[in-house]
């Protein structure tokens, strides 16, 4: 295993070494046994077939945007999305579609046009698997199923971490009816946590979002429909034929997997690091994912 | 102006808001004075030609890592680079160049071999620019010039925030010779802060190499020379002609205007906001830069 940011002509010193270093991150998660994973409800998965080839998934969250979700879900029926676009990626921040429908295509009829806003939800009856250290934002972190949250104790809401989703708006009091998404792909904007509606974290594919072309246009939108990223196609996993259907695993937060994952990535202590950094912040410790079946017998 | 993540469609709203907003971040640098900007001394700019269009200007920081900066002006003035590529993209990680060089040039004679672990210098004799609230990593954190900057109240340190550009090495004891560099292009990798050399900020053109297409080999390396991604050439602006020569500036961080945008970024009372987060972490706070001479008369 290559350490972090070693350039190529390294690898014989790592051969050279003495003894085995601790297991970095990476190889706690390549390690762990079968039962530190659990498999994602297919019925919460959304695959975006992306014009660039490959596609985009989409783990939703019904527990934190339950009327978001039923509209994107709605949505995805009704054919919204498919042949809809990526019409803006402003760098360091986010990825958006959605946006005007392709010809012929309608919002349903049963989408609720005013949703609630539902940017927290009570923490109450939510199992939290909590982050321990202080967080800038929030007075306790932690996460729930493959989500990174954020609560003061009385609510909790989902955090801004790299590759989460929401539901662009407008002005309040309005809160969006999911006909148009973003994903973060920089910094965690953590300012707009309990601001927007978090729906959701693109669980494979987020190279290809982040990798897109940065808009010209002002707020980073493209300048022109001709430069948009066509979405092919948007279907939820669980309406796919059986054969095609894809199925991915989370890595179960309440795991000891888990745990030593996160103790590894608190104080890295893998061979390159010289000063272990006590301390990991709630987006630098995203839940890790597979397709299912990835994991090697152990 | 038209706020975040809004949909096209609610510019109508936004001209019929029955008053004007506080000013948004954005706003604030636009409407700064010329005293709020100071020009950034180009014998501290490094200039990348990249081969895909445009450039890529770094701003170095040879207050923190002089030895490692006096290797790269070195390397740059021999060429090292020139003909050289992007080399490793890794998704919400880092973009990595430098390493072999093109054929017939070569680590010049005045390179330093091992330069010393220049991971953090002494708080004292540093105007820092604090930041009030707290850090997930560090006691203190703030700016100094244009760089995010991190302490324990003995020591100071660049900290890895989106854009900041280090020096890739081997294992411990090296520390890089600075032939090969790396900037940071998703949530901040904080836990690298004090185990590797930081050496400046990307100050414009993050945009291109941000989009760079993902490595598909360990750790976000392109699979075969074909996918590199050239660098034409790099040249200090110092050296370059002065009908050529880039000119930048960065906002004082010493100004009431910077005071303004890290007030508005830590509470947003732009129209869109509807709660503000009363925190601002390090890295979601870029010191602003620009062209010279970009600013409008105010």
């Amino acid at each position: 295993m290559r350490p972090l940011l070693l350039p190529l002509a390294a690898l014989s010193l790592a051969a050279a070494a003495p003894a085995p270093a601790p297991l970095s991150p990476t190889e706690i998660v390549a390690a762990a046994p079968a039962s530190a994973w659990r498999a994602i409800d297919p019925a919460t998965l959304l695959v975006l077939d992306l014009a660039q080839g490959g596609r985009a998934v989409i783990a939703l969250a019904p527990g934190f945007a339950p009327a978001h979700v039923a509209n994107i879900v709605a949505l995805v029926r009704a054919g919204w999305f498919d042949g809809n676009a990526i019409v803006r990626v402003q760098d360091n921040y986010v990825v958006q579609w959605g946006g005007a429908p392709a010809p012929g295509r309608m919002r349903p009829k049963s989408l609720v046009a005013h949703p609630p806003a539902e940017y927290e939800r009570p923490r109450a009856g939510l199992a939290l698997r909590a982050l321990p250290g202080r967080d800038v934002y929030a007075a306790q972190t932690g996460f729930v199923g493959g989500f990174p949250v954020a609560s003061d104790g009385r609510t909790a809401w989902l955090a801004h971490c790299y590759a989460m989703v929401g539901v662009g708006r407008d002005m309040p009091p309005d809160t969006g009816d999911g006909s148009e998404l973003y994903a973060v792909i920089g910094q965690a904007p953590r300012h707009l946590d309990r601001n927007i509606a978090l729906v959701g974290r693109v669980i494979d594919g987020m190279e290809r979002l982040a990798a897109l072309p940065r808009g010209g246009a002002a707020l980073g939108f493209y300048a022109s429909p001709a430069e948009n990223s066509p979405i092919l196609r948007a279907r939820l996993a669980s309406d796919m034929p059986p054969a095609e259907r894809p199925h991915y695993e989370e890595m179960d937060v309440a795991s000891p997997s888990f745990a030593t994952y996160l103790a590894a990535k608190t104080n890295r202590r893998d061979a390159f690091f010289v000063r272990p950094a006590n301390a990991l912040d709630l987006c630098a410790a995203p839940v890790p994912t597979r397709p299912a079946g990835a994991g090697s017998p152990h």
